[in-house]
């Protein structure tokens, strides 16, 4: 498409949208609830065309090369879409997050300021592989009152197409517009860079992806963006550790899924019982399926079965049976060894000491810090919040998992009896 | 300064502000309440020296040519001096917005989750003429635990210079960081530009100031941005109004403070009081000093003293004893009006039909939506905040009146007893 008609395009979109936006933000609790449950069914019912898609899109991916790993995310089995179907129900179900009074405030002169929250407005949301992201994503925008812009890979496209005209289906089975969920009509990568600076239609950029798309989101947009970097993951195990809970506590962190941003990447231990954990951490991550423990010095003079680990090593998320582990001396050591080098996503420290997890957990810099638990736990369904639509690492209105609650803004609603100002 | 050598001064800058935001971080509030109250004492003890440097920047100022609106804002007097160290000790009495419980969710599989308030990090705070701002938006960003890098206009750089002196000597008195509290070290216009780059070191730009400031701070910065649009406010007379109480409300929106951007801009009034309300409002608003009430057609029929509004005043922030006037059909004419032209500042609805209010507050879109009360009400020390650093208009992290609680992020503190994730 040539630019000037693309930008007219998307301009079209981002107007719909907009328009949608203030349709939905009214909308009562119970008609988004109508529209997720017929999105739902709607998934269900055209399983097939999406199954028939997505050997469209399969076969595409295999000509193109993509690896077993791409194609696997691409994948939409039966099971699969059924997956879909029930998440977008399960958002169904959630309380609704619009309309909560997050305080109220009596002044002196009588004022009542009561702060209600609001949807964030219209939502661009730009997503690798994965087909159902379309559904997921879709889904609590929608919960929250907000529009929604998806930019999928292109890879998905017809895959992606489908779920979202089911989607569509969902809001006009309820009443609602459908241009409350749309998507970018083309693979045109133009068509991103203008969504990215669309400030007068979009309210917040959510890129979900890898760290390579992360960074050009952030470079590019003029809009704000949730921040969500990659997560270099820490689980220290101290001095005061119970061996036996710290075992099995890095064994899940790093092993139960090693594809997802809150598994472990670096274990950091205490140089005092080094000697002991180790060998038998080591052993119990091999005999889970651990490739490649990658060790400093210290470490790989403890215990066997280790590579050596590079100064890269600090700084990578292998998403991966890779595992990196260093010695240090003290609770310092490995607090400054974790904001140096950790992305500010999900940090543990495993010890009886309450003293030194109060201070690792005020200390450390990050948008969750346990204490005696796996990094695994790093999870919007995990955190009570249902589902998520990613983990945000900046600072900013949401850190930490982004559910349906964290796509709301709010608004002071101010009751008055005539006041003037003094 | 060459491009390259400010590049460098900047990351100092920079990097200088992020070490002392991780030690400010770990302070306790008792020790910077210790560094606020110190920094007030210096500004009541240097008030001397800060009225002499101000003398030289009254002086570059007139021979500049500053409009005598812009001298009076750079003037500091002896009361403004003080009034300035004032403001700075009530800060320090303010409730520590740090290390506040703000939520905490038990799962059932043991996890103790609590989100605890945390500074934001380094805030960049980019003002114009008023050498006041110094000294109120350090402390604001000190007491949330934050350091700032600030840079206020060139005309105040040597009444600023002092006042930041003072702010210093109060963290050096309290053991704190003195780069807690920088700012860019010259007034040369390109480092701002560096400054809105600096993603790595500042995690957030507070831009205080006109819409041309604010409009170039959106468009160049790289780093989140607290929006500050201007006020567009407006106050709807509804057909079921106290008109008594319309009259007092609207003369006080309008005339107690004309250049806030709290103040009304615009009053549309409900055509079935128009004939009754509009002769005695424009009565009292011209008594309480209004010289020019704009009106569309149908407001000079029903009044005489109106000139004739053109289109453009309905997106104008007058921020001056000039108001315009429309006549709506109804409360959807008024609500749609408000949302077309406000800037998601402050609106207001003066009726007595509950049902009318709670649907203008429910459908317009802005950070204060009033029932019955003046729009200058808007204002961080009239919401119980104590004080402000602005109102922000965005719906990202903080909407309305931005305290310091509103300049603080948050992390999840998860305690645990060996839970693994299945």
């Amino acid at each position: 498409m040539a630019t000037a008609n693309l930008q007219d395009t998307m301009n079209s979109v981002g107007q719909a949208a907009k328009a949608a936006a203030h349709s939905l933000s009214l909308a009562p609790a119970a008609q988004k609830v109508d529209a997720l449950q017929a999105a739902a069914a709607a998934i269900r019912s055209r399983s097939e065309d999406i199954a028939a898609a997505n050997t469209i899109d399969m076969a595409a991916g295999a000509d193109k090369g993509l690896s077993k790993a791409m194609l696997d995310r691409l994948l939409l089995t039966s099971d699969r879409i059924e997956a879909t179907a029930a998440g977008v129900a399960s958002v169904a179900e959630l309380d609704d997050p619009v309309g909560r009074e997050l305080s109220v405030t009596d002044r002196p002169n009588g004022l009542r300021i009561r702060q209600v929250a609001v949807p964030l407005g219209v939502i661009g949301i730009i997503y690798e592989s994965r087909p159902n992201v379309t559904a997921d994503a879709a889904a609590l925008c929608l919960k929250a009152g907000n529009a929604a812009i998806l930019r999928g890979g292109s890879d998905s496209f017809n895959s992606s197409g489908i779920i979202l005209e089911c989607m569509q289906a969902g809001l006009a089975a309820a009443g609602l517009p459908v241009n409350a969920l749309q998507r970018v009509p083309t693979v045109d990568r133009e068509a991103v860079g203008m969504l990215l600076r669309m400030a007068e239609y979009v309210d917040v950029i959510v890129p979900r992806g890898g760290k390579g798309l992360i960074e050009h989101v952030q470079q590019e947009a003029r809009v704000p963006v949730f921040s969500h970097l990659d997560g270099i993951n820490h689980t220290f195990v101290d001095a005061a550790a119970d061996l036996t809970m710290a075992e099995s506590i890095v064994v899940n962190a790093k092993m139960r899924r090693t594809g997802i941003c809150g598994a472990m990447e670096t274990m950091l231990v205490h140089r005092d019982v080094a000697a002991e954990f180790l060998p038998r951490a080591v052993a119990a991550l091999q005999a889970a399926g651990c490739e490649d423990i990658r060790g400093d010095e210290a470490a790989r003079c403890l215990s066997t079965g280790l590579s050596p680990a590079s100064a890269e090593d600090w700084d990578t998320e292998y998403l991966d049976s890779i595992l990196s582990v260093r010695i240090v001396d003290d609770l310092d050591a490995a607090i400054s060894h974790v904001n140096r080098h950790g992305s500010h996503h999900t940090e543990a420290i495993i010890t009886g000491d309450a003293e030194a997890a109060a201070r690792f957990q005020r200390e450390v810099d990050a948008a969750i810090v346990m204490h005696n638990a796996s990094t695994q736990f790093a999870d919007g369904g995990e955190f009570g919040m249902g589902a998520e639509i990613g983990i945000a690492t900046g600072r900013m209105h949401a850190r930490g998992p982004v559910g349906a609650a964290q796509l709301t803004s709010y608004k002071y609603v101010v009751e008055g009896s005539g006041q003037t100002r003094p």
